[in-house]
């Protein structure tokens, strides 16, 4: 019998306020466990989802752990058969990279188990086939950062251009979810097709200076540069409480405050685990005050990105 | 007799590529001189424009030096008379920032003379009196680095965010000028008022780029960074040769190569001296080539910024 490899992949933070579709960051929890294995058939098939999941697709090729797995089998001519466990620890739709993570545990695991040496580029590029279906465009403001770790920047998409930005201040990350569903093709109807040149403006400043907060543990520069004057303004309508819960975070000492990836989730940043679980709870209250469901999640920013677990 | 206290502020490049209205950087030389002295009368005076100079208007309120001058002096209920020397480096509507180092020189040179010991944001604010005049609005990208030195973000404009970036890795300046004047608030009716959002993202993406290749010194990233979406398509027609001198600025081993401001100036950053010299070279023969006359300058950048020289 053909041994199992499982990779893990963990949720991620993308758009980070003033990064729209070029930052993204890795929570060292929750994330996806994806366990491939060679079958007797000679098709992909997915034996099992499970975990916080509601209704994915049990068809690969319209999975986000399935699409990549087939794309890869294909580049490498490998006629065999291969069988899919996902288990989610992050439910879809939930704005932290849930089809993301699925995306790039599936194609780590399947790069282990075929033995194709790919490089993290390459491992990307099957990724991206997952994504593709969940999102409806080539976005790896997710995929990256649960790829590689770490705080990411999308410099281009045309050639790809990822950068790994060294965070001199360590961080926490608080992550509030309301129990309901964005789906990501849908929010991004809801973005502006043209901005003001004043905007690009503010946006661009944002967007350096967050970096250069970032890489000269800067705490102020950071807190002064997580605004969105793009994506938050169109999408925060569809988060109850959206406005209360932001100044609740930075009452509570939030760095800044955001939608984590097209929400429904919104992450705030802080500088200890103790400010970031106080965060959690302020803003959780104004959630409990609207009476919507939610889920807090305070974790550290991963440096390890996925990884093969077994 | 009272002293005469003289400030010599440097060239700036200003939009750097990717950063419209948000970035700058000082150049060793050119640069304008200001020289001040309290006077007879009681009214701020302009005794002589020397230099590089055109037509500059000899009305202190209409001056890009006599503005701050005019300034200063209220806010610091001072009631005697300025008389006020301005030695021009740098010719007016050149896109080095010739407005922006006069402004600065005027407002480091008074505020020396008056003792008053401003602060370099507050120094800031009163020479933008200058610049307003020149440029028609509130734009900091040439006189921050000018006052400051080195790379400069203005990460906001409400309230104003100055932030010095690292330069990790030494670069040189190539300017190409050709003698013709393209006026700021001519040139600014060029732009378009609304970006398409994708073009956004590149602008974004490669704004942050930039800062985090100047900071680990990866020649590399800043090169893919230095792309413009936004002004350069919409003003480069406004400069001879300007597509064939990129091409032979990149050519020639150019890390990037773009508008200077809002031109007609534009400029190359080079790896070295030698390399920047070849590129000089390199763009002057595309413009002797369509008989542009042109001055060629090849300056390290700064880290002094604006100060006192005697």
């Amino acid at each position: 019998m053909d041994r199992d490899v499982a990779a893990y992949a963990p949720a991620t933070v993308s758009n980070v306020a003033c990064g729209f579709d070029i930052m993204g960051f890795a929570l060292d929890e929750p994330g996806d466990k994806v366990t491939v294995r060679f079958s007797r058939g000679k098709d992909v098939t997915i034996r099992r989802i499970s975990g916080c999941t509601s209704t994915l697709p049990m068809n690969p090729a319209r999975n986000t752990a399935g699409a990549p797995v087939i794309e890869m089998l294909k580049h490498c001519r490998v006629r065999r058969g291969v069988e899919i466990e996902i288990r989610k620890g992050l439910p879809a739709g939930s704005g932290i990279g849930s089809s993301a993570a699925s995306a790039v545990a599936a194609a780590v695991a399947c790069n282990a188990l075929l033995g194709a040496g790919l490089s993290k580029e390459e491992i990307l590029t099957f990724a991206l086939h997952g994504e593709k279906i969940a999102s409806g465009g080539v976005h790896v403001d997710n995929l990256s950062p649960s790829l590689w770790g770490g705080f990411i920047l999308v410099r281009g998409y045309d050639p790809l251009d990822i950068v790994q930005i060294p965070i001199s201040a360590p961080m926490w990350c608080v992550i509030v979810r309301p129990h309901m569903e964005i789906r990501t093709k849908e929010s991004r109807k809801m973005l502006p097709r043209t901005v003001p040149l004043s905007d690009v403006v503010r946006q661009t400043g944002n967007a350096a200076g967050l970096v250069a907060g970032l890489m000269s543990g800067d705490f102020g520069l950071i807190s002064r540069s997580l605004h969105d004057v793009i994506a938050e303004p169109a999408r925060r309508h569809l988060i109850p409480g959206f406005a209360d819960m932001k100044s609740a975070a930075l009452d509570a000492g939030a760095l800044g405050c955001s939608l984590s990836g097209s929400g429904p989730s919104v992450f705030a940043l802080a500088k200890s685990k103790r400010t970031a679980r106080q965060i959690g709870i302020a803003m959780g209250s104004i959630l409990n005050s609207v009476s919507c469901p939610h889920s807090v999640i305070v974790s550290g920013i991963s440096s390890a990105g996925a990884r093969i677990i077994s």
